[in-house]
């Protein structure tokens, strides 16, 4: 277990103090915080929180929505990310995960504000890609400043409309080929990259240039939910080969936590305890072997 | 309107003698057409309907479902497969769309039976996609002598599970590369592959290889549908930039039909006339333009 980390996602209706007694209580490690559970305790509490417990925070979800194309969104963007970097840093951890941001036109998501569909570039991908390459060298100093890594998670294309213009682990690499691998990394996501054709390739490329700043499993279950978003499953409840996602992180070297980070409904409304006792049973049969 | 071609799914309530005369007398030339339309009016009957309208068929959707990891299974495959080519020969079409199928754990859509989600294999990926390749290799030879192009359609990473292991074009295009471009080609659908961060590069490829069979066209809608299959909409009603795919596709000197095929309970259940008014005048406005 000295690996499992609990995302505070996949017990989304306990306080982070209830997650980090419960995470320790179990013998876990680390956790990984949502930053909507920080400011609910208030950062300088929730850094003693999970130090008084002698848990270290494997990241802090997170950062980004980098998309938007109006000089007022780039600049709630950058300040927005700025105070999560200082949150990472408060924390004591080096990962800050970053989800880049959707299309314009997709509105809520790109740290601006909605676009017409309609208006000339709201439905521009390339251009959204590109500006996420800007708003990420902007950080890059920032982050540098404060010793954290922005990790860029490609999410499953599935949300490449409203949530992440990123897509692949491939992609996420190039993103990050300009900067250091200290200030610039990646996470591999079992649901977002596990059907990925070059998965394997990218993870041996992730782990020889030192970006792997995070491994997040969690299972793809079908059909897929209402909202998209809740369709994560347990490991093994869905279709993902988690020995086989497993066995290509290990073989980069990749020793750090594993984090377990589901969004769906029916695990929200069960019993937090109930939950992670699944979360480690499945662990044990399903990934720890493999690492 | 010289290119547009209606597909018989987009219609999915009518026949296909309705579907014939509904294009013909909107000036359209081709039709794309689906196999449960044609067993149901019988074989020899559908390719008169066509051709005394004055139709040619832009393709013939669909073969495929070759993942089956049993012999039964994967005889059943070729078997389908062989009466699908014979069926595009005798429809006068060289283009065969071909599903590739999913996970056995994910059963129906694989040509086999459905296999206990914990068997081994049952999630392997890239033994499905191996299998994949081996049955198209044998496909080919029935290909070759019936004049039929087998065309490879990548489906959304969405569909990976249950429907396709066959995620982007370059994938579908290396899996071609072993075999001429006249027998083995792919299909570029804006709702599968608008997301690939390597789409302008891969229809480059498939242009310069001679490998795109068939242009189809219909938009990425949000929320996705509580059947994901059912998430495709009318061009300009989702998310998805016709003007730049478009561009992409007309650089590579593709002067084919341009298909819309639209799965959606709402246009199903508008009256098939009306329907084509839309898709017209859709067409007209977002894609013709950029061709």
């Amino acid at each position: 277990m000295s690996r499992l980390s609990l995302n505070t996602a996949t017990t989304k209706n306990i306080t982070l103090a209830e997650a980090v007694s419960l995470s320790a209580e179990a013998g876990l490690q680390h956790i990984g915080v949502w930053r909507d559970r920080v400011a609910e305790a208030g950062l300088d509490k929730a850094a003693r929180l999970v130090s008084d417990a002698g848990l270290s925070v494997s990241s802090l979800c997170r950062g980004g929505f980098l998309t938007a194309a109006d000089d007022a969104g780039q600049a709630a963007a950058l300040a927005d990310n700025t105070q999560a970097i200082v949150e990472a840093a408060t924390l004591g951890t080096r990962e800050l995960i970053m989800v880049v941001g959707g299309l314009p036109a997709a509105g809520l998501l790109t740290g601006g504000p909605a676009v017409d569909p309609s208006a000339p570039g709201a439905k521009d991908v390339a251009a959204a890609r590109q500006r996420v390459a800007d708003r990420i060298s902007e950080l890059v100093p920032v982050a540098q400043e404060h010793d954290v890594r922005l990790v860029l998670e490609p999410l499953h294309p599935m949300y490449a409309a409203d949530r992440a213009v990123l897509s692949t682990l491939g992609q996420a690499l190039d993103l990050a080929a300009p900067f250091p691998s200290a200030t610039v990394g990646v996470v591999v996501d079992t649901f977002h990259v596990w059907w990925d054709p070059a998965l394997e390739s990218s993870i041996q490329r992730a782990g020889a240039e030192g970006r792997i700043a995070s491994y997040q499993v969690c299972d793809w279950n079908l059909p897929i939910a209402a909202d998209a978003l809740l369709s994560r499953g347990y490991m093994g409840d869905g279709y993902i080969d988690f020995e086989a996602v497993t066995r290509m992180v290990a073989a980069t070297g990749y020793a750090g936590p594993v984090e377990v980070e589901i969004f769906n409904q029916s695990i929200w409304d069960s019993a937090a305890s109930s939950v992670l006792a699944t979360v480690k049973s499945r662990y044990e049969t399903l990934v720890e072997p493999h690492l």
